[in-house]
C-alpha cells in the first residue's frame, strides 16, 4: 500500500457481512458453511462463479413472515425476484400462491407445480397472447392496468365463454415511500391513478365478462422501515373501502403489494417483523368491523423479502494487480451475472454489496481493495475501496444477499461467458437446479 | 395535455433521428425502410419485439473506415459489441480479423468462419482453461494483462510444444480521453500500468515460449472528436517505440485498440472519418520511417462503430395512459432487451437514445411522452419527455443505433420474456438468423 491508497473505511461492511453470516450461515476455520457444505467443497464440485441457494434460510424467512402475519393474509411470491422453478417449488409447497408479470413466467410457476387458480397475472404491458394463454390456462386473477387492457381481457372471457376475476391496480394519489414523510402523487405507467377510479369501477360494472374482486395498490420496493410500509397498506385498506362502497358491495381481495426490503449496504437496518405484524393485526381487526371488508382476502406480494438471503453469487480470484497504488482483485464474475452488485441496476449512489472472501471469514482486513470481473469495461466492479484480507489466486469471493434480482436481472450474455450454474443447498444436500447453457 | 406537462424539447432530438434515417434508410409514406423491407411488412413476419440489422449499413461503415485507414492498418472486429455469427461470418469474409474477450466468443467467432490465426485474445479475467482452450486451437495473438498471466501462458505453451505470440496490454501515464485535456493516469484493472511497462519486458524476453510481437493500448470508447482520438493512437506509437527500444528489436504489432464512437444524443457529432484517416496517415509515414516500427502492422479494433448503425429494436405499442397529466405510451419491449436505452449501462445522465414512431416518420411531433415497458419497474424506460407524433396501439416504436451493445449487453431473462429475435436484411431479404429462445 502506498500513500495514493484510500484508508480502509469503517469497519461498518465486515460488520455487515458478519451479521449476515451470523443469521443465514455457520462458519467453519474461518470458511461460510451453507445449509451444512463448505463453500470451497461447492465451488470445486460445481465450478465457479455460480449461485448457490440455501434452502434452509429460505424456509426461515418465509415461515418467520408467515408467524407475522394475521391468519386472513395470503402470501403470493413475486416471481419476478428469482424464477428458479426448484425455488418455486419450495415456496408453492409451502402454501404460497404465485404472482407473474409475463407468459415466461406463467410457464414457470406452472413447472414449479403451482395451480393456475393460484396465480395472479400483474405487469403494465400485458400482449393479447399473453392474456389470451393465461386466461385459458385458467389463471386465479389478472390485475387490470387500464381500461384498454380490461376491453382486451373482457374480449377473450367472452370469446372462450368464463367470466375472468380481476382486480384494479391503484397508484394512490397519497403518494408512497419516503419515511414519515408524505410527497405529493407522480405520474405512473402502473395501474389506474387513483381519481381515476371510481370512472374505472363504473365501466368495469357494466362488463358481466369481468369480476371484480377488489384493489391491488402500487407501492415501493426495497422498504425497511415498518411503519412507510405499513403506511401504504393502510392507504390500500383505506382505497379498498372507498372502492367497495363505489361497486356498491363487498370486496373479496385486497392487495396490498410487496415492498418488503431486506438490508444489502451496511446502514441498513433489519426491518422490524413484528412491528409490521403487529400493524397488520390492527388493519386485520378493522377490517373485519366493516362489513364491505370483512370477507376480503389480504394478499402480500413479497419477493426480495423470501428469496434475496438465501442466496450467495460465489467468484473466484484470477488475479491480483497492483495499478498506481491501488489494488485491483480480478474474479472469474462481474457484472454480467450481478449487475446490482455493478451498481448498474437503477442505483444512483454506487455503494457496495456484502462481498467477503468466503474462505477467509476470520481475518483481518489488510488493505482497500476493487473487486472487478473479467469484462473489458469499467463498469465491471463488484466492491470499490473494500476493504479486504490478504487475498490470492484461488480464493473464493462471494456476494451475500443474492438471491433475489441477481442472476435474473443480469446480462448474462455479456461478452459471451457460459451462464453460472444456480445450485440449491437442501437437507445438506447440494443439487444442480439450473443448467449452466441456460 | 395539462398544464403540469413538460412542454415538447426544441426539435434537435427529431432532427438527430431524420439524420440518421437519411445516412442509414429509406421512408416510404412516412415508413421506414430497412434495406428494402418495410419495417411493417417485417414485424408482422417475425414478431415484435425484435432486432433488426440491415447488412447494406454494415458493409458501408466497413468500406467507408478501410478506405480511410494506411494500408498497412488492419482491422480487428470486437466481437462483444455484437456476437451475432451472421454479422461476424459477413465482416471476417471482408478480410477483418476478430478480437475476442472470452471462450463464448472464441466459440462464436470459430462459428463466424474466422480463422484462429485471426482471432486475438484481451481482457482482464481469462481462466486458465480459456487459455489453455486458445492457445490449443492456435489463436493468433493472446494480450496480456499481467506477468501472473504471461506465466500461465507460459505454462500451457511449454506444455503443448508451442510459442504463443503475445502483446503487452499498456495502461498508459499520459492519461487518456477528455477533449483536447490531458488528464491524470488513474489505477486501471486493465493491462500493465506505462511505468511497469520496461520490467515486464524485461521478463518476457526471458521467457522462450513467449513471442512478444508488441503492444496494445487501453484506450477510451465511443469517441466522436477525431483530435482526441488520434491523441490516444499517436500516444500508443510512442509507447511501442518505447517498447521497441527496450525489447531491442523492432516491433511486429501496434494494437492501437478501438474507440471509433457513433452518435447516440441530439447534442452529438458524427465523428470526422477523413480526419482520423489523415492522422494515421501521417503516424505511418512517421512509423515507416523509424527502424524499431517500420515492419509493425498496425490494429484498429473497431466494435460499435461498424455495427451500431445497422441495427434497430422495433417494438410495438400496446397501451397509451394517461396519468396526472402525463402520457406514458406502453410498448411490448423494454430495459430486459435494450438495456443502454434504458440509461442503465453505466449512464450518469440518462439522455435519450434516438427513438421514433417508425410507421410515423412523417408526422409532427404532438406531445411529449414516456416510452415504457412491460417490466414492473419504473426503471423501465426507453424514452422519457420525448416528443412524438400521436401514438396509438399497433404502433412500431425503435430504437435506431442499436446494433452494438443492445442486445448482447441486456438482461434478457428479466422477468422471464421470450428473448427477441434477430433478423438480417441482406440483398433485399429479410432472414433470422437468432432465435426467440436463445
Amino acid at each position: 500500500m502506498t500513500d495514493s491508497t484510500p484508508a480502509p473505511k469503517s469497519p461498518s461492511e465486515a460488520e455487515q457481512v458478519a451479521d449476515i453470516v451470523r443469521r443465514n450461515f455457520a462458519v467453519e476455520r474461518g470458511e461460510l458453511v451453507i445449509g451444512g457444505q463448505p463453500v470451497s467443497k461447492i465451488a470445486e464440485e460445481f465450478g465457479t462463479p455460480l449461485y448457490v441457494y440455501d434452502q434452509g434460510v429460505l424456509a426461515r424467512q418465509l415461515s418467520e413472515l408467515r408467524a407475522a402475519l394475521p391468519a386472513s393474509f395470503e402470501l403470493f411470491y413475486s416471481v419476478k425476484a428469482n424464477p428458479n422453478a426448484a425455488l418455486l417449488k419450495f415456496i408453492v409447497e409451502r402454501g404460497c400462491g404465485l404472482e407473474i408479470a409475463s407468459s415466461g413466467e406463467l410457464m414457470q410457476a406452472l413447472a414449479g407445480g403451482c395451480t393456475a387458480e393460484r396465480i395472479v397475472f400483474a405487469g403494465p404491458g400485458k400482449t393479447v397472447n399473453e392474456l389470451s394463454l393465461a386466461i385459458e390456462c385458467g389463471i386465479g386473477e389478472i390485475h387490470l392496468e387500464s381500461l384498454a387492457e380490461a376491453r382486451r381481457i373482457a374480449a377473450i372471457a367472452r370469446h372462450t365463454n368464463r367470466t375472468m376475476r380481476v382486480a384494479v391496480r391503484v397508484n394512490p394519489s397519497a403518494g408512497i415511500q419516503g419515511g414519515g414523510m408524505r410527497m405529493g402523487a407522480k405520474p405512473s405507467p402502473f395501474g389506474v391513478d387513483e381519481d381515476q377510479l371510481d370512472a374505472v369501477l363504473d365501466q368495469l360494472k357494466q362488463e358481466p365478462a369481468l369480476d371484480v374482486t377488489g384493489i391491488h395498490l402500487y407501492v415501493g420496493t426495497q422498504i425497511l422501515d415498518a411503519e412507510t410500509l405499513l403506511g401504504q397498506y393502510r392507504e390500500a385498506l383505506a382505497i379498498g373501502r372507498r372502492a367497495a362502497a363505489r361497486l356498491g358491495r363487498p370486496l373479496r381481495m385486497i392487495d396490498l403489494g410487496g415492498g418488503l426490503g431486506i438490508p444489502y449496504f451496511a446502514h441498513e437496518q433489519r426491518l422490524d417483523l413484528a412491528a409490521v405484524g403487529a400493524g397488520l393485526a390492527q388493519m386485520a381487526r378493522e377490517a373485519a368491523a366493516d362489513p364491505l371488508l370483512r370477507e376480503a382476502k389480504f394478499v402480500i406480494e413479497p419477493g426480495r423479502y423470501l428469496v434475496g438471503e438465501c442466496g450467495i453469487y460465489v467468484t473466484r480470484v484470477l488475479d491480483v494487480k497492483q495499478s498506481r497504488g491501488k489494488t485491483f482483485v480480478v474474479v472469474d464474475g462481474g457484472m454480467h451475472q450481478h449487475l446490482a452488485a455493478s451498481g448498474n441496476l437503477g442505483q444512483t449512489i454506487k455503494r457496495n454489496f456484502p462481498v467477503a472472501v468466503l474462505n477467509k471469514l476470520d481475518a483481518t482486513p489488510a488493505e482497500a481493495v476493487d473487486v472487478v470481473g473479467p469484462l473489458c469495461t469499467p463498469l465491471d466492479v463488484l466492491a470499490r475501496n473494500l476493504p479486504l484480507p490478504m487475498v490470492v489466486e484461488g480464493d473464493l469471493i462471494g456476494v451475500l444477499q443474492s438471491g433475489a434480482y441477481a442472476r435474473t436481472a443480469s446480462p448474462l450474455g455479456f461478452l459471451s461467458h457460459p451462464a453460472p450454474p444456480e445450485v440449491l443447498i437442501a437437507e445438506g444436500a447440494a443439487r444442480l437446479v439450473s443448467g449452466r447453457g441456460e
